[in-house]
This record gives structure tokens, sequence and C-alpha cells, in this order.
């Protein structure tokens, strides 16, 4: 039963503000969840937003400030002082923190850092801004409970009640040595049926799968997902406890990494959306077009290099196209395949056998699509036996060549270490669309003779 | 630290199992988790896999049955009995049993459940079968921890305790009435820092997000996302809790969704993977591959009428791969753009300005196209000034025309509850490949005159 935000409910706000009610506001976004309050932000006037941002408590705007979009968020934050945003910031988990803070400038992180109370925080903070934010540190949050080996359970439950205090939500229990080295684990499950006398080091799991500080996110999405984790600890090179990272942050990593994938296929170089700057809209999509166009320039010299087959053959130029779409479409399917079998870890079997398979599979598709151009093409179109046979066995060849280059180049890529996602989409189908009009036309000299 | 499998291991495991030493593999696996023991199975022959289902106990060989892609796992379980399958599924989470129960013939469904001997479990997979998977309650479990508003916080505590050897994480408490509505939550953290005498009618939050059972599962994921919830209770449509879902099963729903909206882009019309057969991808790849032919014919038959310009002009012949191609990557540009930002809610502001918006991106990507086109096509290719301002104002106006299309087909199919994937790749290409052909036509016979 999700809050549905409507046009009224946003424009009676907006009169509200309008009408400086502070009362009346306060009391109706009290029943409204932060993330509500941050999607009404992302509607409203700039002047409007800060008025609210100024009018809540801090312990709502700043899970307001963190759901944000960055660009809006970015407008927020210029609005605030250093010390508001250092009130925001300490009542956020030093991930969330870190995040928000590293879009500053280096001398408004300083001044921020400085307005913090909790010098705890604050430092947990500036650890964490200096880990990459596609490794496991920039993922990883310091609020954590651990508890050491050598306590009882007494002592340690009553510590774990004064660390839960400043964990929104409680995992697991890691237990640590007298040196913060990581050595197991415990349940809360097991806390909740174990009887209170025992002794820590006799009670743990010592078997506890964990991440360095340096793995980079995807690997850590990928280790979670495949062994089920909703939370993971963070070890530095000497096995030291260092955060830990819950599975709500490798949701976002898994849905960026899909998007990355799929807008690379779409010709798309960089992580833009719909209501990116024009700016940022063009520089994402313009080179991936140019490139376009310089394969475009190719395939106008190949065929003028066939003009004189213009005066006895006017047909086969007609199409031209047709063979060119066929190929950069064969092309296209065949590498989402292997690229997402590659992000999957999916991929088994030699590379003989693939290719085997790409090459059946590229007959039975081109056997099929032949018979239907040349029934429809000597039916409807009207043209000769000769030309019909050409385009056909063009066709097929065409398919084949596609959809091995579209299986192999991504294979390729990945193994040099390269994102094998570079090259779907216009790389594809622009170097499918030239071999096809190569192949096309290498065809139809050989069986026509022009 | 994740565990490697190599090629070596994996032989020596298919040596030990030629060689029948049972316990010398029992001691190696102990060791292995069971996410890795199922990649190990998906490795070997199939005899080999069912020698180490029979040998493993059914608490492990369970998890790994659930972990195994579907194909794998279909053979297993035609290598096991009624009887067998029961076990296994004795084991799982109601989820994981339902799911893997599903897969079976409606005899075998009937036999397997009357070998489970707990009649509660046995009971909830029934109950979860009747749901469609693309729903809440395909994709909740049974198992959770709730506690009536009526009891004592001391009773509550003996309850869960029981409660949860049946639970494998227990996320939330969730409090119902005495006719098991649901009316809140209750946090394990607050249970770790509240006295054990309190009444839990005092205590716990009555305010609880929740789904309903016939929800859709992508719009579950949404809400999990938005509000941050690592679990969400299920309940009927009279208000009783039925079930939970966690957000391990919502990963899967929104990495399934991100693939499946690339795997469209790139024409692929099903869920497929690199290792279905050859069937199986032919299936899924040849009906767009015969729209995209189809879409070639009308090409075909454009060109055809624009015969008489051959003798005049053959090299705007030349051009029309090069006017389609950059027609259907423009598409494919717009469409994935608009497509993520449907499918993440993330699109604002009015249908005008986002076409003022289409149109001045499409613009500065036309100019800076049609520069580097005139000045190549110019000095390089080295034709006449008309030919090259035909072909320039062609490709501009073909830009703007594709990335309109692009953007607002998606829109339409949306607002008319189509999925809006479906309009990316083969679709988009194609229409634009033959719009973009005939608009190239038509300006070059204006300008031209022939």
């Amino acid at each position: 039963m999700p809050f549905e935000i409507t046009k009224d409910y946003i424009q009676k706000i907006q009169q509200l503000i309008a009408e400086d009610k502070e009362d009346t506001l306060l009391e109706m976004l009290a029943e409204v969840h932060y993330a509500d309050i941050a999607e009404i932000i992302e509607e409203i006037e700039y002047s409007e937003a800060i008025y609210i941002i100024k009018l809540l408590e801090s312990d709502v705007t700043s899970e307001i400030i963190a759901e944000l979009d960055e660009d809006t968020r970015e407008n927020i934050l210029k609005g605030l002082s250093s010390k508001e945003i250092a009130e925001e910031i300490s009542e956020l988990d030093t991930d969330d923190a870190a995040d928000i803070i590293s879009e500053l400038s280096d001398k408004q992180i300083k001044e921020v850092i400085s307005h913090i109370e909790d010098e705890e925080h604050a430092k947990d903070i500036i650890e964490l801004l200096r880990y990459d934010e596609d490794t496991a540190g920039g993922l990883m949050a310091k609020e954590l409970v651990k508890v050491n080996e050598n306590w009882n359970v007494l002592t340690c439950v009553k510590e774990m009640r004064a660390q839960a205090e400043e964990v929104t939500r409680v995992h697991s229990i890691y237990v640590v040595d007298d040196n913060d080295i990581l050595k197991g684990r415990l349940s809360l499950k097991d806390l909740l049926t174990t009887s209170t006398k025992t002794a820590i080091k006799d009670v743990f799991i010592k078997k506890v799968d964990s991440v360095n500080v340096n793995d980079d996110a995807e690997d850590v999405a990928k280790i979670m997902q495949k062994y089920d984790l909703e939370a993971i600890p963070v070890v530095d090179e000497l096995g030291r406890l260092v955060g830990r990272i819950t599975i709500d942050d490798i949701v976002d990593v898994i849905k960026e990494e899909a998007e990355k994938d799929y807008q690379m296929a779409a010709g798309i170089s960089q992580d833009v959306e719909a209501d990116d700057t024009i700016w940022e809209l063009t520089k994402a999509r313009l080179p991936w077009l140019i490139l376009a166009l310089f394969g475009g320039f190719v395939s106008v010299s190949i065929l003028g290099g066939f003009q004189e087959a213009m005066n006895k053959y006017p047909v086969l130029f007609f199409f031209t196209p047709l063979i060119a779409a066929m190929a950069g479409n064969v092309g296209v399917q065949s590498s989402a395949i292997i690229v997402q079998g590659l992000a999957n870890d999916s991929l088994r079997g030699s590379y003989f056998k693939r290719l085997l398979k790409e090459v059946s599979q590229s007959l039975l598709n081109g056997f099929v699509l032949a018979a239907i151009l040349m029934s429809a093409g000597m039916f409807f179109l009207g043209f000769e036996l000769k030309v019909g046979i050409t385009v056909a066995i063009s066709l097929i060849s065409v398919i084949i060549i596609a959809s091995i280059i579209g299986t192999f180049i991504p294979i390729i890529l990945d193994k040099r270490g390269i994102d094998p996602a570079l090259a779907t989409g216009p790389f594809i189908t622009t170097s499918n669309d030239i071999l096809g009009i190569l192949i096309y036309f290498s065809i139809a000299k050989l069986i026509l003779g022009f």
C-alpha cells in the first residue's frame, strides 16, 4: 500500500508554503515517509524545497537528502550552510554521510567535518572518503555490532545494546580478537536461543565470509548474491574488521550494472537519465553516433566500388539496407546473450562448442529467413531467380558471420579485461553493417559476375 | 574471499566419484558452500551429479538443488524418486520448496506432497502453489515470526524462540490481532533494548508497510527499494498476514527485470541464456528477425520507387545504409533512456518539455554530424555540393524524427499498459530504417528534383 503522490497533493503543499502555514505543513508531512517527501521535493520549486528542508527536523531531512537525485541534492546543499549540512550528516549512517559529503568541494568538506560534533562519527566519515566508490570500502558503513571473543555472553549483550543504538539494522554480530581481527560471527537467532551464561569463545560460528576493502564492488555483489548474504563484513589487509556492507547497498550496484549494460547496448556511453541536461545527454550519445557515421562512410565507399553493377542489377542496391539491418540485428542478439552470460558467470563449455552452436542456430534462422525472402521477393517484388538466389545466399552468410562476430568479440574483450558490454550496440551494428554489405556485394559479383 | 572452483578441483572430484571414494568426497565437500557445490554440479556429468546428490545429506542437497539452473534441476529431479524429492523439499523454506515443486507435473506434485511428513509445511507449500509467480504471493514465504498484540513480552519471547527455529532469518516480528489481521511490527532491536515486562500492545510500532498477495512482483520490488525495506509482510484481501517477502527474493526480480529490458532492446523476445538449447534460442530470436525482414521489404519497395534517380545521382543510393543506420541508432538511444526512466519511475515534466528537449538535443547532435559529413564527404568522397547539402539536411531531419519516435513510442505504450521495452530494439530500428529512407529520398527529390 504505497503512498500516492498526486498533483493535487503537491499543489496543496505549495499553497501551504506560499501562505507560510508551518504548523499545518508539519502536521501533513509527519504522516509521510521520507522517500515520498524526497519525491515531492523533486517536483516543487527550489525555494519551496529549501523551505521544507529548513522546516523539518534534521532526523527526517537527512534521510530525505540521502534519497534525492544527485542534481537536486547538489542544489539543495548549495542552499544550506556548512553547519546545516553537518547537522544533516550527523544523523546519517557513515556510508550515506560519506556519499553526500564526497560531492562537495574539498574546502567545504573540511568545514562540514569541523562542524560535526560526534568526533567518532567524523573520523569514520573521513576514513570512508578515502575509498574509491566502486570498491567494497566505498560501499561499506562503519556502523556494525562487534564483540570480543574473550567476553562472556553477559558482557556481550550489554555492549551490544549500546552498539545497537547506533546501528539501524542489526544483521550479524561479528566476533573479533583483541587486535580487532575478524574471527567469526554470532547470529541474532543464536543469541535469542542461547543461555546467557555461555562464553562467546564457545558459541560463535568460526566460519564467516568477508571481503577486502579494496575488492571491486561488482565482485562483492556477486559474492553476496551467490551465497545469499544479507550483510558481509569488510576487512583490511591485516584482516582487521573495518566495516560492513548490507544487501540494500548491493541492490543499487546490481541495478546500475544491469542498466549500464543496457545503455551500452543502446549506444549510450555513460550513466545518464532522461532528466539530465541536454549537454550531458549529448556527451553520452554523440561519440557513438560519430562512430556510426564513420562506419557509414566506409559503407558508402564499398557501395561506390560496386557502382558498375548499378546498370545491370539496380535491385541489388535496393536490398542493401535490408542486408545491413539483418546483420546488425543478428549481431546485437548474439552479443546481448553473451554479455549477459559473462555478467552472470554462467557461460560454460568450450569455444568450439559455442562456435558450433552459433553456426547451427544461424543456419536455422538463415534458412527460414531466406525461404521467406525468396518466396516474398519472387512473387511480390518480382525479381529474377538469379538475384533472388544471390540475396538469399548473402542473407544466410551474413547471418552466420554476424552471429560469430557478435558472440566472440565480447568473449575476446572480456579475456583482455575490457568490459564486454562495450562491444554491443553501435559498435557491433556498425561493423556488421559494413561487413554485411561487403559480403553481399562480393557474393553478388561472384554469382552475377558484373 | 570466495572459493575458486578450478578445473583441477573438478577433475579430482570426478576421479573420486569414479573410484567410489565416498568418505574422501564427503570430507572434501564438507568444507564447500552449497552454492559452490551447485556450480560443480553444473560442470560434471549427469551420473556424477546424481552420485553427489545421493551421497550428501538432504539439508545440504536441498539448498544445492534450489541453487541449480532450471534445466539442470529438471534433469536432477528426474533422477530422484518422489519420496527423495519430498525429503529435499522438507528441508527448504516454503518459497523455495514451492518454486521447485511447481516445475513438476501435477501428478508428481501430488506424490511429492503426500511424502512430506510435516503437514503444516505441506499445507503451506500447496497454498503458495496457488499464486502466480509474478505476484507478491509467488514471491513470499510462509516462514515468519508473528506475535499477538494481546500477549506480553514474556509470552512473546517464548513463542518467538519456538518460531525462530523455523525461520532462517528473523527480520521483523509482525504483530497481529486475534483474527490474524496485521496490526504492526516489533523490531528486533527494540526487543533487545526493551524490558521484558512490557506489554506488546504498548510497545509495538503501529505503522507497517505491507503488500497484497495479488500485487505485481515488480511493484513489490519498487516499494521495497524505495522505502529501503529488507522484508515486507504480505496480507490477503481481508488484511490477514499470510507471508513475507525478503530482499534477496527482490534482488532476483530487479535483476531479471533489467535483463529483460536489455534482451528486448537486443531483439530477444523471451528470457534465454547462452546455454539454452538451439531451439529455445531460435524461438526467442527468429520472430524479431522476421519482423526486421518484412521491414527490409518495405525499404526495398521504397528504394525501388526512386529508381529513376539512379542514373543522375547514383551516390544517393550509396548513402542509404548510412542514413538508415543513423536513424536506427538515434532511435535506440532515445528509447533506451525513456524505457529506463519509465522503469525507475523517474520521468518528470510535461510531454511538451520532453519534446523540446529531444528536438534541441537532436539539433545539436545533427549539426555536429552533418558538419562532419559535409567536410568528409566533400573533401574525401568528392561529391557535388548539392548532394552534400541533400544528405546533410536529410541526416538532421532523420535524427530529429528518429529521436521523437524513440521517445514517444515507449511513453505511449506505457500509457496503454504495454511493456515499453517492447518498443526498443528491432521494432524501433526497423521502423526508423524505413522512415529514414523515405525521408531521405523525399528530401533528395525536393532538392535535386529528379
